[in-house]
């Protein structure tokens, strides 16, 4: 099911800034037996796009009802919310008055197989560079060339994933995916302040080492450091944590750090509070 | 009149990558008794943008012929081509087989005071920096979130066009409009190696000046650089060139070098060659 604006549809008018601009913002997020998982964080994530981007906040009732109405039904499934600036005039400049855009709809679970979680992912560091901009950094735009000319760079289907260097040479992420590494059990990850989505699974990942005394730390690290790890892993809203038991030629074990966080985050997975008013 | 692939239609589906991602470029050209200016640039610069984001460039003959549909009636307006990668799943990964959406549209000629080409805009230096990223500098796709924060800054009427800074300072472009500056008869514009939008007027005015053997030098420079200047000027496909007569509380003369250019590609626009098959 897809609904535009709460009406069903798959068409949105070529005026749309998101289809003119990239103007907007997206969250995908996976779907358990008719309920969005980790879903406050998301329309959290998605409000706070929305006041950097300056587009007004979708009606939070209205969006609540239009996401149970496409989840009700879903056993195992991906929920994709759109929101853009809506319809404006040609050029940059943003109509007197906004009314932004609504697409919610519903995709299939992607049938990964189950030992990506279990004994990890080949990945290879990817030529695409990620640009530099700590105004957009963070957000979950719909500019994303940047992860387009990214993910087009391999076809082979034994490579789950490419890992993405800014343009100083930063390891930040993968295409799809937030990364971390694991080092006489401190976990890394990159600092989201010039590039980068903040993904909702590192947040998440964030609290519950708080919360288990992990040590922690975001800085910028470059391949070499990476290379060094003792686990690396990915994460997002779909898949979850993967281990990388592969980055190019160079292998890693699915460790217990790694292992460890899976088995929090399932927990916090299945005790979460779903998004209700 | 718009036409999405060839019918008139003014909707395009969801799925379009477009819509999704800002997967896509797009060309803005004005129209002068039903034919597009420069247009042969224009077509040049979207097949060299298709070639660099890996998107089949459109059939140009095809293109041509829906740009003759929707121009031939206007006496003076806006033609704008949108090709984007067409429809795709969920992700990031393009679809096995492209097949990229045209959206070919006319707008209305904007109602600008004639004393904008004359006497020269008024100016400032917006907050919003551009970001960096090599391989998409130059290229007019459709990522275009940082010229929309920057055009968001301000609503004064009195102030026609904001210069945006990179984020290491460099002062770039407007943020609808290539900018260059004029000091002892050279004319200076910024690179556009890591950032920016390589207009065509930017290039028509590069090879007029190479032949009138006009100085001419692209480099990266700064604010205070800038506010020295003898002569500032903006240009684009749709206003020309236009002087800059304020940049925040610095005045500057519609000198005699914008002058020239000005005549010059006033001259080069009337006895153009039209794209003709």
């Amino acid at each position: 099911m897809l609904l535009i604006n709460g009406h069903k549809a798959d068409h949105i008018s070529v005026f749309d800034r998101g289809f003119q601009y990239g103007d907007g913002l997206f969250e995908t997020i996976e779907v358990l037996d008719g309920k969005p998982v980790f879903l406050s964080h998301h329309l959290q994530r998605l409000n706070a796009g929305c006041i950097k981007l300056k587009i007004p906040s979708p009606n939070i009732q209205l969006l609540n009802d239009e996401i149970k109405r496409v989840c009700q039904d879903e056993k195992s499934a991906v929920l994709k919310i759109i929101i853009t600036r809506g319809i404006g005039g040609r050029g940059y400049r943003c109509p007197e008055k906004v009314e932004p855009t609504r697409a919610i709809g519903i995709f299939p679970y992607p049938d990964y197989p189950e030992n990506y979680s279990n004994e990890g992912i080949s990945t290879f560091f990817c030529k695409t560079r990620l640009g530099l901009n700590p105004e957009l950094a963070g957000i979950k735009h719909l500019n994303r060339l940047e992860q387009i000319m990214a993910r087009a760079e391999w076809n082979n289907p034994d490579v789950q994933e490419g890992i993405m260097l800014d343009i100083n040479g930063n390891v930040i992420e993968g295409t799809m995916t937030n990364l971390f590494y694991v080092k006489n059990k401190t976990v890394y990850t990159a600092v989201m302040e010039y590039t980068g989505v903040a993904g909702i699974i590192r947040a998440i990942l964030k609290q519950l080492m708080i919360k288990n005394k992990v040590e922690f730390v975001e800085h910028n690290f470059n391949m070499a450091v990476l290379l060094d790890a003792d686990e690396v892993f990915v994460c997002n809203s779909i898949i979850g944590i993967w281990p990388v038991k592969q980055i190019e030629n160079i292998s890693f074990m699915a460790g217990s750090v790694t292992k460890q966080l899976q088995s929090w985050l399932s927990e916090s997975k299945t005790c979460q509070t779903f998004y209700e008013t």
